[in-house]
């Protein structure tokens, strides 16, 4: 296929479904990539958006990469990717990986599309450890965030939805408030989602050197699922002290954007490959070739593909961890909307789900997403 | 003082002082931020740039970090960067921190204007670890890049030029040939910058876990200056095999941007205090509060603040480096037209220069710099 044309937009999104709820001016970039493959008498049209908690990249894209894809002439994902990454220096694993991860999300999505298939048949072939894997993927229902007021009532009601959609796991964030605030709101979640390993917690980089220990030594008693993000994903000494001390998974990689660093990730800071948790996310770490990358050389060192639970809770990381074999992956069925949640109307069995049927990433299953990538 | 107004555009920048050679595709962004200051009955404007060997930020500049700026009210540089900085996660230094680096500078420029005082000046009372450092700085001449045709006679002649200017050490780059071509050429130069210590070698990353220990083996005879970005910014094994070989000083840093990184880079690459050699950028770290996090951070564990010779090869550099009494400075007296280099006939004495004594960084004493500056 050839990339003829390039929209991109940035748009506002919320951790919370109500979105008048401040959510720190969280941005997205969502692309629509125009390819010369006609399909159903029409150009296949590939989508992608960068990031779920971080912000657009609009710049990025429209200065450096797209012109580069633009330019590439005939390509395949693989080889898109390729030109988008010609004359990029090593070091600097930050924003631009996010970019091109976006533009990869669409050349992927039209790639599957122009075959005819959904996402996770094209890639299990191709990048799939086991043909035996099942097509279906273990989840999380991702939330919990802080709210403003009445904190404690909304966060059960939104896990008991979660409950109720058929989630067996779930995720809150703890950091943005007091450890004894944190450790009220992991009680009233074990109320719903009870020990042993149902409920994580994502610290969102809250903790330090002195603070992490001692909140990890607090979340001890919950036997948790894992603890995420406990501090800034370059300190591996707080990591490794927390590794040392505490049983439960620790979870980390969704801010670690490069395959160099998740290889000095797994050296220094202690993780313990048969129990811990890598939450690197294919979009953000320049897409799912340099997703690849990481995985290639984790496994080289003695991870398993199990450990892998890309971050995301969109449905490119779940084609991606159906395809790939990989332990489960993140859903945020409220956060993020429209770019978070399954195909409407879809629904969980057993904790279990499987990505959409349709032809590409399936964006065209969610209408409210659908809608807003069209209008690009 | 408050920032009114931001005006950003990118620019190609090329490597040679001839344009016409093919430099990559590099860019810079060139930023003004007026204030509300009056000074001569005009408002105060303070100028910026991006990248010597990077690319332009002016989508990161103009979508996420003027804006924050211009809604920032009374500042200073070190307050206009909290603001620049607020809500950004940790993790993912790359790009963002040249985008907010590069309008730091524009800051400091401004700040030192308004005060009417050189930017050394100004920064020394309050960073400077020594009043009895001079304020001249010990600077070498950085170019030397690879020719497409008549490298050895051009390189040649370059370097003749360096020294009859009054550089007493210079860098050239290697790792973009064959090494039994880069040997030739670093013979070369050596006809001019003798050893001991005059020549360094700069490898852009050219080498890799197998390649590196030979070369390093290769270029022992020359008692080099330094031996610099061998490999990936990264791979510190590498580094560290290089670092139990090889006698001469290592340079590392230019594409580390983060103090997180560089607690790292200390910790796990082998790196030797007493000898090697730290080229962080102050431009491309976040700007100078995220460089000063680096230094402290660096001489908490027992690094001389001699060991630093900042990367950029700019007016901007060679102030940080007299103000925080560095180890040296880059000048570029060719390469990245107008960037690079000296005042407008300046002359290097004894191997050392000083920054200029007009307000703030001194680019109106450069008229091809600050005209195009100024035509924004």
């Amino acid at each position: 296929m050839r990339v003829v044309d390039i929209r991109e937009r940035s748009v506002d999104i919320s951790r919370y479904s109500d979105p008048s709820i401040p959510s720190g001016g969280l941005t997205t970039s969502i692309v629509g990539v125009t390819t010369d493959a006609i399909r159903n008498g029409r150009p296949v049209v590939g989508y992608g958006f960068s990031s779920m908690g971080r912000f657009a990249q609009g710049g990025l894209i429209r200065e450096r990469f797209a012109p580069r894809l633009l330019a590439a002439g005939d390509l395949d994902p693989m080889s898109g990717w390729a030109a988008m990454m010609r004359g990029e220096k090593p070091g600097g694993h930050g924003e631009r990986c996010v970019a091109v991860g976006t533009l990869d999300m669409a050349l992927w999505d039209a790639a599957a599309k122009i075959e005819g298939l959904p996402l996770h048949r094209l890639l299990r072939p191709r990048f799939g450890s086991d043909a035996s894997v099942p097509a279906d993927v273990e989840v999380y229902a991702s939330g919990g965030y802080l709210y403003p007021d009445d904190d404690l009532g909304r966060l059960t009601r939104e896990l008991t939805s979660f409950r109720d959609s058929g989630y067996r796991r779930v995720k809150i964030k703890i950091g943005q408030a007091p450890l004894a605030v944190d450790l009220r709101r992991i009680a009233a979640a074990a109320e719903i989602f009870p020990a042993p390993h149902t409920l994580a917690v994502d610290a969102i980089y809250s903790y330090n050197g002195q603070s992490a220990p001692a909140a990890a030594e607090a979340l001890q008693r919950f036997r948790l699922m894992w603890i995420e993000d406990m501090c800034d994903p370059h300190d591996f000494d707080t990591l490794g002290a927390v590794a040392r001390r505490y049983d439960a998974p620790i979870a980390v990689g969704e801010a670690t954007f490069s395959a160099v660093e998740a290889k000095l990730l797994d050296r220094h800071a202690g993780l313990r490959r048969e129990r811990d948790i890598l939450l690197f996310d294919p979009v953000h770490c320049y897409g799912l070739p340099g997703y690849l990358q990481i995985v290639e050389a984790l496994e080289a060192r003695g991870w398993r593909r199990r450990s892998f639970w890309p971050h995301g809770g969109h449905l490119f990381s779940l084609h991606v961890a159906s395809a790939l074999g990989l332990g489960g992956a993140e859903v945020n069925p409220l956060s993020f909307p429209p770019f978070g949640g399954l195909a409407d109307g879809q629904s969980v069995a057993g904790g279990r789900v499987a990505a959409p049927d349709a032809p590409g990433i399936g964006f065209e299953t969610k209408a409210d997403l659908i809608d807003l990538l069209r209008s690009l």
